[in-house]
């Protein structure tokens, strides 16, 4: 009888699920809302790029959701007790770094900070850093290409190194407060096992690899003579980091007694090394070699696993190829689209200023529409395209419309944008030499959305598999809480093991339509010529720089 | 003391219009709204394409829309008089043929075939004879170019020809039971001046030449052996046919006693020449060389005039270029918009789900934004494109969406999109010597929105004026009444002595703002590469057929 604890920090909540490690039963769980800012993520209506969390949330989130969620299990199942808790995992958001003092204390906690979002959790989907992260990328093409090789030749506005600099290109004061910098998700194991300074964190490799361009083949984060041409600061900086992180085979470390008695829990159970709640969802989906993943949400994360005894090649335009980032032994390779549900939200609030009922609505509608049947054609780029173009500078596009197209479809034209995006990951995947025997999906649309998956099925061409439990980022934390315990302890003694008894999938399932998939190829070769022409792939026209001479006048006329 | 009466048959409705042949004061006007069909129109809720209307309407408003003018004219006017009018001119939408009997009575007046709208009046904005366009297209560029070559080297399905041949392709019993068709124009005019038998109708140039392919050139229609390579039956048909159109310097006929009667007029005034709506918008606009009249509503027109003592080359993609049909001694040059005012409907009513007086809010919104600010930019193909790429199977397009472009965005975008449509027209003109000093505005968009006529006037760089008078289709054909009836009747001896004394501009007027046109200008050459590629003029790359594939999946996906 053990039990183990998952926590997952999303972007607007963070949930704590109480997980059997015998069965992947789910006893007990409790999402906490982030009281900080708009929906928990602190904006500036001046500015769309910027999105921020303040750090007390975290801490806030932490106590309440663990507590509640062993209450609820203690009510739902007999057996349980919070003895018999073995471990806690925790999965996070990210690249979502926080500026820390030399005590690992958050600045904005500090009273004197504790107002300015430069002091906050710089969020994922914060887009400040974008000129900053031009400037690396284009420094790494010409002195380190390997650094980008693995993420697509691209670095983004959304990671650590561009965050920080802009940082300190926009707040020096709250760059020079900061003694390091953290990841959320190496930070709340850092607080649950009392880690009090910055240079004794533990950082798993998930976030230092995908996102701080650390590898072994350079032996860690990039080297100072790199850094110091963005910036002698980031040299100076790189001291106070790093110099290796772990796999989830390692422990970040033991629970402490302050947090053992805030949570209600032993003292010196096992805190798992941290990871992006991604990459732990697979874990909580049962990935294994030929298994892509899809975490479909407001976007979406597609994951993959590759054994580490075989040459992986640099893929173009997948985010990360990290050994060890999601599964010890194997290359986690990352992939996504940057916007899905946020494309169908858009449409709906914004342009058709619906209530959240007209997703169901309009569902309906285009559940009688056959492929092609609307003639309308779109481009799943409201939000820029992460895989496989890396380019934040492309936007949406809609082709096809007459007098007579409809919400409900247009609706579906999103919809099938963004399976097509979907479909071009499994493709590249594929083109690589990367197995795609099974799709399996979770997050909140492959949940509740019937009609979006059977299109994805028809329009990739594969079955969707859809994974049994709906929070697979908190099971898969509960998973790596239960390695990390080990067997001894009631727990296991390696991943496989651990995902052959607490995950599975659902008996629903969504096969492709023979009929429908033959449209969808050729809607995809149509889609495929908008996305090469306007996506800067197809060279011989020069339609590439079309959508940058749009943003770039736009940007002109938005200045004043 | 004279008045004359113009007389303006539009899509849903009919309007007469007293005007004071002295000043072009308008006296009174009565719309009759047609009882038929959906707003006049007869549809076909299977075929979006079908647009009939019954010629009783064409009677009983004819009938009212005068007396109840005549009695406003009374009221309002008080040295008017019924016995003061010297002429009736009338102008319709086109091409609108009607198939009649041998006594010029239409089919569908006839028990036997009231309720077939293939008996009825094939409306201009009928698509049901897409193939045989096409076929005529085809055979004329191969056997006749020269047919073509003032049409843009398209032949449309809107057209004279095409409407017959359809008529005897799904419908013979009605093809066979025609004597004749006439073009609504000269059917008004002919019923005026009481002629039975179809061979005396007076036709106008302006529908001859512009819509059957008439030109002097080649002595009038088509020849037969052209006609019989369509169909035997066609070429049988030119025989009861004309072999002679007229321009405005004719008069049609005289008023009969028993529609004196009806309408409470003198017997024996003159009836002028019916022509095209928009042509004689034209004449109510007080065209002349140099200028181009835009008439703006659902979709627009586009029109010039060029002196006929100069050489006009044919010009690539206008709808036509006919010798006297505008004004006499001048060849008329016909482009237009498929869809202007219908986008905007589309948006707000289709898109949207809004009522009427949101166009009015997001005109509001979109005045606040700046020429660029979207990013976004569309085509304003929704309903195909006529001039200059003459081509109905192209269709919308809008890129640069992102999660946050609005309503009101998207709505300028569309707005800004029939701008560059409009301004395209215009430099078509211009390349091929056709002079454009002044862009002279008319119809319901140029008198309700003046946030869009700025937007015209900065994307087009002429200044947007407008014509005095709101009904400019009824004014013109008052002052063509006028000119027929002649000075020494009160009326004049020439067009341009007439339209000097009875039309004006408004002074309100929009002038381009420079730094407004410096963007746009960077904004059409954006649009024209989408026009290009899209469009098929760019050959370099082989987008030219991609909506067209869209097209023929929709259509077989449309079938069963």
């Amino acid at each position: 009888m053990a039990y183990t604890i998952g926590v997952d920090y999303g972007t607007n909540s963070v949930r704590a699920l109480v997980v059997d490690t015998n069965n992947g039963k789910e006893v007990g769980t409790y999402v906490f809302n982030y009281p900080h800012g708009h929906q928990g993520v602190i904006i500036d209506p001046k500015d769309h790029n910027l999105a921020r969390q303040h750090p007390a949330d975290y801490l806030a989130g932490l106590e309440t959701s663990v507590r509640e969620a062993l209450k609820l299990a203690a009510q739902n199942d007999a057996q349980f007790a919070p003895e018999n808790v073995i471990g806690i995992g925790v999965d996070t958001t990210g690249s979502s770094p926080i500026p820390v003092d030399a005590n690992c204390v958050p600045l904005a906690i500090h009273p004197h900070h504790k107002n300015n979002p430069n002091a906050m959790c710089w969020l994922w989907k914060d887009h400040t850093s974008v000129e900053e992260a031009g400037k690396i990328t284009d420094l790494a093409l010409e002195q380190r290409p390997q650094y980008v090789a693995k993420c697509g030749n691209t670095y983004s506005s959304e990671w650590f190194w561009a965050k920080i600099w802009h940082c300190l290109n926009v707040d020096p004061k709250v760059f020079h407060a900061a003694y390091s910098w953290v990841e959320l998700s190496d930070y709340i194991p850092a607080v649950l096992s009392g880690v009090k300074n910055p240079a004794n964190i533990k950082r798993g490799i998930c976030a230092a690899g995908h996102k701080a361009l650390y590898c072994d083949e350079w032996n860690g984060l990039p080297d100072k003579e790199f850094l110091n041409m963005l910036s002698p600061e980031l040299g100076r900086l790189r001291d106070r980091l790093y110099d290796k992180a772990y796999d989830l085979n390692e422990s970040a470390g033991l629970l402490t007694k302050e947090w053992a008695v805030k949570l209600g829990l032993p003292e010196g159970i096992v805190i798992a090394i941290g990871a992006f709640d991604v990459h732990l969802g697979c874990i909580g989906v049962g990935i294994k070699e030929g298994v892509v993943v899809k975490a479909m949400g407001t976007s979406t994360c597609d994951c993959g696993v590759v054994s580490n005894t075989k040459k992986v090649a640099d893929i173009p335009g997948i985010c990360g190829i990290v050994n060890g980032s999601i599964l010890p032994g194997f290359y986690g390779l990352e992939a996504g689209q940057s916007a899905v549900g946020d494309i169908f939200k858009w449409f709906v609030e914004v342009v058709c200023k619906g209530q959240d009922s007209l997703h169901g609505e309009l569902t309906k509608e285009m559940a009688a529409l056959k492929p092609g049947q609307s003639g309308l054609l779109a481009l799943d780029w409201n939000n820029g395209n992460r895989t496989v173009l890396v380019d934040q500078r492309l936007t949406g596009l809609l082709i096809g419309q007459t007098l007579h197209s409809s919400q409900a479809e247009i609706y579906r034209a999103l919809v099938e944008a963004t399976a097509f995006g979907a479909r071009a990951i499994l493709e590249r995947f594929k083109e690589y030499g990367v197995p795609v025997t099974d799709v399996v999906c979770c997050g909140g649309i492959a949940e509740k959305n019937a009609v979006l998956m059977q299109i994805y099925a028809d329009a990739t061409g594969y079955e969707m598999k859809v994974s049994r439990s709906p929070q697979t980022c908190a099971l898969g934390s509960a998973v790596a809480a239960a390695v990390a315990a080990g067997s001894a302890k009631g727990g296991y003694a390696d991943f496989p093991a651990a995902m052959a008894k607490m995950t599975g999938l659902k008996d629903v399932t969504y096969k492709p339509i023979a009929e429908n998939v033959d449209i969808y190829n050729e809607l995809y070769f149509l889609y495929m010529r908008l996305h090469d022409n306007f996506g800067g792939v197809t060279k011989g026209d020069d339609l590439s720089l079309f959508m940058k001479q749009l943003i770039n006048i736009k940007q002109r006329q938005s200045k004043d």
